[in-house]
């Protein structure tokens, strides 16, 4: 089969409200700076009514993944659910418009199209309200078989593990890539969604998962650890390909045995780190297309990461694609 | 009567989506840079189907001056209309967030909420097309007089003589504005405006207006000249006060007989021009509130210019009275 592209990506489709808070918001609030949390829709109309002016933007992890694809010349492709609404207007055109591919669902007279409310502290650390609306209706009925097929590797967004559906949608493109000897890989998005399906996690990765992705918070609440060293080790048996970032310290990339140590790129002021996870996705995922080696996937990760974290808003401001060149990756 | 708010505006309910683009991408959509082009809903839908990912931010060029009186520490209320839906709820919050008052009508069943389609080419020019939707069904009902009798100084946005309601909104404001002793300031807007609106605007300006906010383009097409010595002589003439700006080359205000000629301030790069206009009236009646010298308050004007080109978005990211304290204003 041929491929058409290089990353289909499961995620949420979400549109982000950014807005800049002290911690004493957040702290009146009740909220843990990093984190993210559900919320309902009147937990979110309360929550916003707070907050302070922000800018809307497409979001979503896995779809801010694609837009790094895009954006470093990939061809990309992202299934999610929006509603018929004006936000959901906005996220299909946004797709569009960044030479991706929007594949799934607009639902009509239901939920409102998904939104995350995100909190930028000083520090540059986001702190998210997730109210998922349409989002979470996501299920296998939207997973397109000719596109996870025609994929190098699907990607698949950790939040998804907390609606039912989704995670059958999850089962179904896993089901379909590997009959295709397709690639499958897993970010563990936050260390909550972690704490909450850890064992579903495990047992996901053991069966179904190439490639996992996860930040230092998320590998040790996977394995119930406080020392990073263990958890390093637990993914590295388990899983085919681990990319473990840890922040200012780089990365680790896994594979095969073998252990690459990836300096982070240098930012100048960092102002949002929102979406940073999602770049350094983006810039393996599209080394990996190249058949680059992981040290190499490890830096175009880690130069993604930076472009973003460098201002607000989770997705790539210039062409990742000029960066990476200048850059000599 | 107690001063309630340093200006009450009144301007067109906007969100503005905001996209980069190419000097070819303005060719091939026959749009002239730099001007606002008024567009129907089709035409909307069709032009946002072809731009780049953006993001969405409220704006309308009062409502961004209300912002700018806010972050200057003044007191400011914005008289709009807005719909019943997605972007009028963020119009309406973001409105509140910075410490303004959000006065006016929320439409229900009619047209959706105005909104900007705006591409910034790569010089940092700004080519707007609105469509103008609930805005344009301001009334004379949406002027609260208690607002108006309690403002020092009402600000009309030049944009509103396009539509027949807008403009008896004007007259009433100016109405119970001098019935108050209060100022009516009028800012020209764009110069297509003021080709269309040209007999009507010089006839309000000769009774009404007290300070006439415009930039060297909208000051010569009110006079039909290219001279713009022409152009300033003729404004001193007839207003109280007139502030031109001139971009780079700072801004000119005249008042009572006299010529202030205003030095821009410097910006390390120009990114996106949007609201720059609109911020220099911010400063400019913000200084006007608390009795400032004309050459102070055009500085004003020219430190709330500097702060908004310099960011993409058309109001300012940072506290703008922090910045007048710095610089000694």
């Amino acid at each position: 089969m041929t491929t058409l592209y290089d990353v289909a990506a499961l995620g949420n489709a979400i549109v982000d409200v950014i807005a800049t808070a002290s911690d004493d918001f957040l702290d009146a609030e009740g909220l843990v700076k990093g984190s993210m949390m559900l919320i309902d829709d009147d937990q979110a109309a309360s929550l916003y009514g707070r907050m302070a002016s922000g800018i809307e933007t497409s979001g979503g992890s896995a779809g801010n993944t694609i837009a790094g694809v895009a954006s470093l010349g990939g061809r990309g492709v992202f299934i999610g659910k929006v509603a018929q609404d004006e936000l959901g207007d906005v996220y299909a055109h946004d797709m569009d418009a960044i030479g991706a591919r929007f594949s799934g669902g607009r639902l009509a007279g239901g939920a409102a199209t998904g939104r995350c409310l995100i909190n930028v502290t000083p520090d540059g650390q986001r702190t998210m309200c997730t109210y998922l609306g349409a989002a979470s209706q996501l299920g296998p009925e939207d997973v397109d078989a000719a596109i996870i097929e025609a994929a190098a590797t699907t990607y698949l967004e950790g939040y998804l593990f907390d609606p039912e559906d989704a995670r059958r949608a999850f089962a179904k493109a896993a089901g379909l890539a590997h009959a295709s000897d397709r690639l499958i890989a897993l970010s563990l998005s936050d260390s909550f969604v972690v704490h909450r399906h850890r064992q579903a996690l495990i047992g996901f990765i053991d069966n179904e998962v190439d490639i996992v992705f996860a930040n230092e918070d998320e590998i040790c609440a996977l394995f119930e650890t406080d020392d990073f060293d263990v958890a390093i080790k637990a993914i590295g048996d388990r899983a085919k390909i681990a990319a473990v970032t840890r922040g200012p310290k780089g990365s680790v990339v896994l594979a095969g045995g073998a252990v690459h140590e990836i300096e982070a790129f240098p930012v100048q002021k960092v102002l949002d780190t929102t979406g940073a996870g999602d770049q350094y996705a983006a810039g393996f995922l599209h080394g990996l297309a190249k058949g680059y080696a992981m040290d190499h996937c490890g830096r175009l990760g880690s130069l993604a990461a930076a472009e973003v974290i460098a201002h607000y808003g989770p997705r790539p401001q210039v062409s990742l694609r000029d960066l990476a060149a200048a850059s000599g990756l």
